[in-house]
């Protein structure tokens, strides 16, 4: 295909050629032991591909030879790899199952379209035929977004858009371009920056999610205070239905009724598959700073977020550490023997005094015409609120590293270790007791899944975006693996965080979307008159129930 | 009720105190005639309401005593008055309507719920009795968006939501606030503002409308580059439907699907009754100034526009007046002899000498911290497109008089004048040719409609609203009335100018909504499946249909 993706990893995150260099660092191994209070960390490696044997595809030679005649026969493929790589997403639960070869949920099949024409004519085969069809993008999904699920189908077959990433226009008039769904987030941003511009949509699986998943799970990227989420730079869509193509406006603003666009962002392929998509995108920055602050504790840097907010600073990103993330990333650089970030740690440790256990680190960037007097005016609210610049150093190690921390989970899942991470948002009056909740939830949930003795998890979060109204909550948990059921035990941690969240007034997601983990909550977030609003539309463009059964809509 | 209706004109503009200014300005209708080549303008008054008849009301007894229940009978009306002034809304259309005294659509009753629950109980009962419902905030519609259609019902109740006004909160800490739907602008603002908060949505109709209003027909108010548009500011709502309550979250942003209140701004009473909403507040700008500048020729100030929106100047407005307009107005003010009006003109003109006929108006409003900043900004970009700096006359000028237009339609119409306005936008490499072939479809159609004896039609254009991908158009046409075929003339006018909106890729409204009168337009906008999906989010809502019939979806 057009993209190799014999080259990206099919059980574990990124390129397979990635080389892990926290492996070869025993300290930092043996210090996360004793965090954990693990005596020792085991050895847990994935069962390889070749071990694994998986049900034969159930497609029906009558459909599979429907499915060539549209898009081609080296278009649809069933070999192993194929079927294992798009099984799953890369959840920290599909993880799980990808590396006990857990492959019941391999599609049937992946069809490669190549265009919009194509994917239409899959859909209506798809909904004559009774086929489950999973759109799949990078596949990045956190969230069981991209399972190959068949809900009540004989066979499912799995759609992968990556063939179809041409940039149509690129409009230097209106400040937006429209490129085909399935490009990767490199290859668009390679596009708009030879024109001059860009979107500035970087999740942290930017190098391997699309413009298309961006979209269908409402993601928002790293730079979201600037560039808006994936629902703000959104001009209009082309969406691929079994009904057929649902176009929508591409006006700057409207009154003409409730916008079809909007209910594109997050409709995460149950509604439609977004073929094209038009967004607005920006100038390159003249400039750009990331910096780094340390605040005295979590409530003081939570309120010089809001105060920018509220004052409108114009910060393309403000991220601000709890004390347990910053004291980790801390004694984790230093223990990595990374030279330039343990060396800027360490400066950072000397800075830090008078700093004590509950500082915590902020990294705030800026990018544009007027980065010195944005960052001037956030300097100013930050040292009101008692904040220490520690200048460009850290900020600059965050953004060169932004997109490596994925990577830490396989060599942790090798070694008997389990994380997960999940992101609620909420508005500013709720978010210290949502905060708090949440993370004694986590805490509690790891501590009853372990032996009693001594082990036990780490909870860190982090406020990744913010808003005038409230903020999002990003947190990462690190525990010992239960080996004889790590399954089980992932579900009763999601389970006891997903309840304090919904419990405590905070979103079910902030950017990872539905999928099916998030399942079990949406209707308490949408109730049920809102979900038999949302069950109508799909109704009215699926009528079949193909596409991409059991995400995002509970049965 | 809590809001005296007597105090408002039931067939015109605003207070029924208001004084005519324009009415004793003998020069500017001799002048306005001579614009419009008609001999001699002509008098055609209103009919008062005492000499009119209309309908018996056609409610069931059983059903009048139901309502009784549920909100009191004090709280049933159904004398003429009541009923006259919630016939129709209050665009050119209606006004020939309520003028003429053709009072056939006047509701049966008018009811005045004073909460969600009373809400939800007329909701019910007339989903069970077959009663179209038509839900009332200001009635300041200018696209029958509150005509009183019963649809296929028997009978139709107006449902007046004025006696709803409370403010519910406002929280400092996430700058929100809450209040029922239909409080007006006026008593909203003056809440917020006594904590030091505004909403800043200020449309035309500012003292005439109410929240829920604004957010049921999408509406941008002037200062919305600032403010945002009602999607925009809108947190979260409660809306009534037959079917029970629907809540939204009051998430500062979630990726938990799509969003369920993204439905509730444009719904237009179709889908539910706003009853409560959340919205985004700010500080009480620090300092603000309303500049103005003239500018070469229209397109040279459209860039100037599309550079600021383009280059993030925190501009409040940016009102682009097309060479029409600017003639009109500098003329008109000249001869209004308003003293400081027309001293400030002169001044003007002065200034503007080397400004020829195509010369082009602007005013730029800026308010908050950063005024003197963004006001230097878009200062540079002017001049860099040719434009002199007219000062703060004209600016403040604009501020004071900013909702006084729509009582010129009134004094007009008693003159045998049309006068109508539309508005669209469009993405900017569309708006050059959707401005030339609006404004020349709408002096054709004029053109047509008049005797050929030199009569003519004055037709302008500005900018109201600007975007990074595009900006808005707001028409204004007036001309010598067809007295003997005044509504057939509009239609005739409304049409061409329409079908050269949606032919050139204009949206069919940008903020005044789809109500009836953009109905024969909005199935091209959305598409067929755009429109099905729109039924059926109605049709679960709404299943027996009483909702506001015949507003936004075609049949």
């Amino acid at each position: 295909m057009d993209v190799d993706r014999t080259k990206i990893r099919w059980n574990g995150w990124g390129w397979a050629a990635h080389k892990d260099e926290l492996g070869a660092q025993e300290a930092v191994w043996t210090w996360l032991a004793g965090e954990l209070g693990m005596p020792a960390l085991l050895a847990t490696p994935a069962r390889p591909l070749e071990d694994l044997s998986f049900p034969a595809p159930a497609l029906y030679a009558e459909d599979r030879q429907a499915l060539n005649a549209i898009v081609g026969a080296d278009r649809v493929r069933d070999d192993a790899y194929e079927r294992a790589f798009h099984a799953l997403g890369r959840s920290y639960y599909d993880l799980l199952r990808l590396r006990a070869g857990e492959l019941s949920l391999a599609p049937d099949a992946v069809v490669y379209p190549r265009g919009t024409e194509e994917v239409l004519a899959v859909l209506a085969l798809a909904a004559d035929h009774g086929i489950a069809v999973i759109p799949y993008g990078g596949g990045t999904s956190v969230v069981g977004g991209v399972t190959a699920a068949r809900g009540v189908f004989h066979s499912a077959i799995t759609l992968d858009l990556s063939a179809m990433d041409r940039v149509i226009e690129v409009d230097p008039v209106c400040t937006t371009a429209t490129a085909e769904a399935g490009i990767y987030g490199p290859a668009l941003e390679k596009a708009l920056q030879a024109k001059g511009f860009t979107l500035g949509h970087h999740p942290q699986s930017f190098e391997f999610s699309t413009l298309g998943g961006w979209i269908a799970h409402r993601g928002a990227g790293q730079g979201s205070n600037r560039y808006g989420r994936a629902e703000d730079w959104l001009v209009g869509a082309k969406l691929a239905t079994p009904r057929g193509l649902l176009v929508t406006g591409d006006f700057p603003a409207s009154a003409a009724g409730p916008q079809l666009k909007d209910l594109i962002p997050g409709s995460e392929g149950v509604f439609g598959i977004i073929t094209e998509a038009t967004v607005r995108v920006r100038a390159l920055p003249a400039a750009s700073a990331y910096v780094g602050y340390m605040f005295r504790d979590f409530e003081s840097g939570m309120t010089a977020l809001r105060m920018a907010a509220q004052e409108g600073v114009a910060a393309t990103m403000l991220r601000l550490s709890d004390m347990e993330e910053t004291r980790f990333f801390r004694v984790y650089g230093a223990m990595a023997k990374r030279r330039s970030l343990a060396r800027r740690f360490a400066e950072m440790y000397l800075e830090m005094r008078g700093f004590g256990e509950k500082a915590c680190a902020l990294i705030a960037g800026f990018e544009g015409k007027a980065v010195a007097h944005a960052a001037k005016q956030f300097g100013a609210i930050a040292r009101r609120h008692g904040a220490l610049p520690l200048g460009r150093g850290m900020g600059e190690q965050w953004r060169r590293t932004r997109f490596q921390a994925p990577y830490l989970r396989d060599p942790m899942l090798d070694r008997g270790l389990g994380v997960d991470t999940l992101e609620t948002a909420a508005n500013w009056s709720k978010i210290g007791t949502l905060y708090a909740a949440t993370r004694a939830a986590i805490e509690a949930a790891i501590l009853k899944s372990v032996p009693r003795n001594g082990a036990k998890g780490i909870v860190m979060c982090h406020v990744s975006h913010s808003y005038a109204d409230g903020a999002s909550l990003y947190f990462t948990a690190i525990f010992p693996r239960v080996l004889d059921g790590d399954i089980a035990q992932w579900k009763a941690i999601k389970q006891a965080a997903s309840e304090a969240v919904v419990a405590n007034g905070g979103t079910i997601s902030h950017h990872h979307g539905v999928g099916e983990d998030h399942l079990p909550w949406i209707a308490q977030e949408k109730g049920a008159l809102g979900i038999e609003v949302l069950r109508a539309i799909k109704q009215t463009l699926d009528p079949a129930g193909v596409l991409n059964p059991g995400k995002l809509l509970p049965r």
